[in-house]
């Protein structure tokens, strides 16, 4: 009780998003041998019998904090809303089965654009076996609000947590980083976006339009890395695993605070699109900006013990390697002249000391 | 395709809640032999093993829809976001085991306010030993919004859904209905909160205020009927249930619907508790018309063949017989006098045909 005494008017802005996780955590946490990771992951794991773990995840997407629906379609939202759910199942090593969907439903919000958020949804479901079995739909006073629950399945031994990196583990990404992100601020600056054909171009030039497209679309319709999460817990490799939602330096954060770990990562390895690099120019930042800062390209960052590096190779995923575990408890960034910058989690902070009351 | 076509600038209130459910259903569905359940019950029930049931449900609060911050506390509103979602589990009658939760922030709320909400929220959790083992906390630009997701358990063979009632099963219910309704109203009209010790007054007088309390409690502290649930559902006694979440007459059609029978209903045998039946004097409506269209009850509506009746009667339970399932495909509430009315569904319609575009 008395733990809770000084959060009396205390802010949200003055205890934080991590802040209130670690409260929500003090006052449900019960021990259960069923659950074998709760509270903090990217999905819960649950017993259910000697041979089968339950991964179970919920992601909500609200109108204004995650999207604006001035630069997304409702197809391309279906699928995303579905998309950030499976990639939690992915970095967990999980197969997705079965999704739920909470919805509320503005008034100004037409059958026709529900009914193209489900086709979206669907399509991406479909694409993954997973089957919608149930949900909520009402109405809503406010803004339109999203909130989906995908259970999965995996092997027991086989769940990868955050919290196994040690010492010495290699890191990797799987695909490019900073995509996700430029293809927002492109939208944002005028991008023009034709949902259906998700043929998109910006300003003159067929090159351009095509570069930025791809960006763009990477941002509209992101593709959960599902097999690559598979092969990476099946196989071994991965010690520790999460999946790049809020940008390379709050999501390793993650995975060094919940291993108590440090890392090192060499910049001139993190993997940049040639799309990036050249809408980085116009953008006005860098594309390092992007991959480090820049949220939303669901690619799985990962580690994995050196003695496991060689099978690695042989699983047939995209992947780089960009960084090394350490045992110091900080964050380096190493640059090709030898070079090193502390790096400092920078990604969305649901509730920042800037925040107004 | 085509089937779309006809949506195209159609808005939700010409399609209703249950016509967009149905276009829902019609986009998602998917055979598979492991979904013994899906869209369209209390909860789905998903075959995971030979000798196992996964029941899962999710329900959504949504302020200024479901709920207002004038006449709830944060503990109470916990409290009822555990409910709603643990009494879909009870009307299924399985075993609570797991839970999640998506939160929605705005900037206005404390951080004492959501460590109350979650102290309310847990407090039932752990009643019903259930476990919170993950969630989504983000912050809200619009109102507060809450996303809830329960996994519960049951034996095969022991799922109770709404489509089983046959012509000539009785029709229960447990406790008394139209209380949560009348409790909502008298906060409305001035009824005062203290909202830690759950003692509630309106206007003058000892009495009166005890009574007050006891519906306003009904409305802000719901108990879900787990414990019912499970027994009516081990016992093979229900063959249909559900729980009463929009009021007898919304519910019971949903029954009939699904079962594609009718019931009719002894107006006189509707269970009517004595606070109810003094303060709808007061509050100027007929007890009949909260029970009938008053929501939020969760007890538990459930259909009984003849032969099994007697042994509904030493389950321990506290039901009322109010009816019986009938061939003719339609509602009919019957007075002492022998008068029938057609009962219409009269509770909450998330998209009624008269909300503004």
């Amino acid at each position: 009780m008395s733990d809770f005494c000084s959060l009396y008017d205390m802010k949200l802005s003055d205890l934080g998003e991590f802040g209130l996780i670690r409260r929500i955590q003090g006052i449900a946490s019960r021990k259960s041998s069923s659950v074998l990771v709760g509270i903090g992951d990217d999905a819960a794991a649950l017993r259910l019998s000697a041979s089968q773990i339950l991964l179970v995840t919920t992601d909500a997407l609200l109108e204004g904090v995650h999207f604006d629906l001035t630069y997304t379609d409702f197809y391309s939202l279906g699928w995303k809303s579905a998309a950030v759910n499976l990639s939690d199942i992915a970095a967990m090593g999980g197969v997705p089965r079965f999704c739920l969907i909470a919805l509320g439903i503005p008034a100004r919000i037409s059958a026709e654009q529900v009914t193209e958020f489900y086709r979206g949804f669907n399509a991406l479901l479909r694409a993954h076996k997973t089957i919608l079995v149930g949900g909520d739909t009402c109405s809503s006073r406010k803004g339109l609000f999203i909130s989906v629950t995908v259970l999965g399945e995996t092997n027991p031994r086989r769940v990868v947590t955050r919290a196994g990196a040690r010492p010495g583990d290699r890191i990797f990404v799987t695909g490019t980083l900073g995509d996700s992100a430029a293809g927002l601020e492109i939208l944002k600056s005028g991008g023009t976006l034709h949902s259906r054909e998700h043929s998109l171009t910006l300003g003159a030039g067929r090159g351009q339009g095509a570069r930025a497209g791809k960006l763009i679309q990477k941002h509209l319709l992101p593709v959960p890395r599902i097999q690559e999460g598979r092969k990476l817990a099946l196989s071994g490799c991965a010690s520790a695993m999460i999946d790049l939602s809020d940008g390379l330096s709050s999501d390793l954060s993650r995975i060094c605070e919940q291993s108590k770990v440090g890392a090192k990562i060499y910049v001139g390895q993190i993997p940049l699109s040639p799309p990036l690099r050249k809408a980085s120019a116009r953008l006005k930042k860098t594309p390092l900006h992007y991959a480090l800062s820049g949220g939303e390209d669901y690619e799985l960052l990962f580690t994995v013990p050196p003695a496991r590096v060689r099978k690695l190779r042989v699983l047939g995923i995209p992947f780089t390697e960009i960084g090394e575990i350490t045992r110091a408890r900080r964050m380096l960034l190493l640059d090709s002249s030898g070079d090193r910058t502390p790096m400092q989690p920078s990604g969305y902070n649901h509730f920042p000391p800037t925040s107004r009351p």
